[in-house]
């Protein structure tokens, strides 16, 4: 892994103070960090863009359980696709209503068909598919 | 909880059949289903606009646990904040590379400021907030 | 093109009481168009993700006039690609600020690609490619 | 308006070389034009949800202009609300489709409702409303 490094940014002086105004509001230590996290966010939506890659990814379900077998479909369909499936945890948000969310690591394509699949099953009341980064590659 | 009523959709059969075939490539089991997800994404769109009610959220994070004492900033900022996070689920992607999920209930703008304040911390790689519902009230 | 035809939808009553609510809302003479919108939403959404037909898009700059020689390097970019720019139009927001919107219709990755050189111009203060469909096969 | 100043941003190496690398694939003339970019990106989407401040917005509708009264109820509709409309461009994309762009300036919510309203006509194949900002105090 790299060494860090230090360069300039020429920027207006306006357009800094506002800059420096929003990284406190989001609790941010210093300028820099903000900067970094501009520039990680970029080369992450690039990364998923280009495909080629292996994604890490979270699916979050929310469903009702009650709903005739939901649960023994997810189950089912989730072990089809088991070697892109980390993990999963389940939250009971209420007498009805569950929170399932399923950590992915694999191709995109394949990530984002599973994704549809689940999120499409009767009874699913809402589902999204948040792409990350594995990490491999951003520093 | 209401029951379940019918109701028709006039339609031109040529976006009909675009429909159907999207349908089918996304697994849904039929067309009322994935017209019920169109819906009920708008609904939640609509719910997390207005605030007032509360949101279920999750939150992802990816970063490297030698980053100096980052592992124990992010426990420390989470414990100040525990009534809105309802667990946590941890994987280790690599040697280096963590991915961490936080399971949140709570006001949007009290969620909002929680995420930023984690994804801000110096370390944390990538970031990202997704709103979902509660479940309630969308049937 | 094909001839109208209608098909029934079931739906939870609950869901449709808040669906017709949004429908007001939004200005939607009835139910059907909006479900129409929301079918025509993703399959101009699944169009622009596949690639492979022409795409219509709008790309909007908001600029500083005095930068420099920033008008001549914008007219210089666009006439080297004018083959994608159907027109543009121009509104004077204030003294300083510009506001230029160019319509396009061409491949997906031509058009991403102008968009980002002339939003990569040094002056151009913000800059947003927005997809949409030539309505060709949307009905 | 401000002065140019400069201030540094300390990195990983390896963050940069792909940093760089993107900056030239997106045609940056340089590093602090791309991260400048960032920065009033980021200014421009918290201006836009902190509301108060006055928008620029495009608008971009697709319809077919041999719908029943289309261009006419699309027209009074705009007449309705002159004061927040620029300007506008029609380009007739084929013998059926038009593409229009409406020029908007002003509050956000008046915008949005007009949007709706306007996307939600029959006959309006694709609408979508692009919320950029006047500029004004954005350096």
């Amino acid at each position: 892994m790299g060494k860090t490094i230090r360069f300039g940014v020429s920027l207006n002086s306006d357009l800094l103070d506002q800059f420096d105004a929003l990284c406190e509001e989001k609790s941010y230590p210093n300028r820099s960090e903000a900067i970094r996290d501009l520039i990680r966010g970029v080369l992450v939506e690039r990364e998923q863009q280009l495909g080629g890659k292996d994604l890490a990814a979270v699916l979050t379900l929310v469903y009702d359980h009650h709903f005739s077998d939901l649960t023994q479909r997810l189950m089912e369909a989730q072990h089809d696709s088991h070697d892109v499936i980390l993990t999963t945890m389940h939250v009971h948000l209420d007498h009805h209503n569950c929170l399932e969310v399923l950590i992915l690591k694999g191709a995109g394509d394949t990530i984002k068909r599973l994704a549809d699949k689940l999120i499409a099953t009767k009874g699913v009341k809402h589902g999204k598919l948040t792409l990350t980064t594995t990490g491999q590659g951003i520093a």
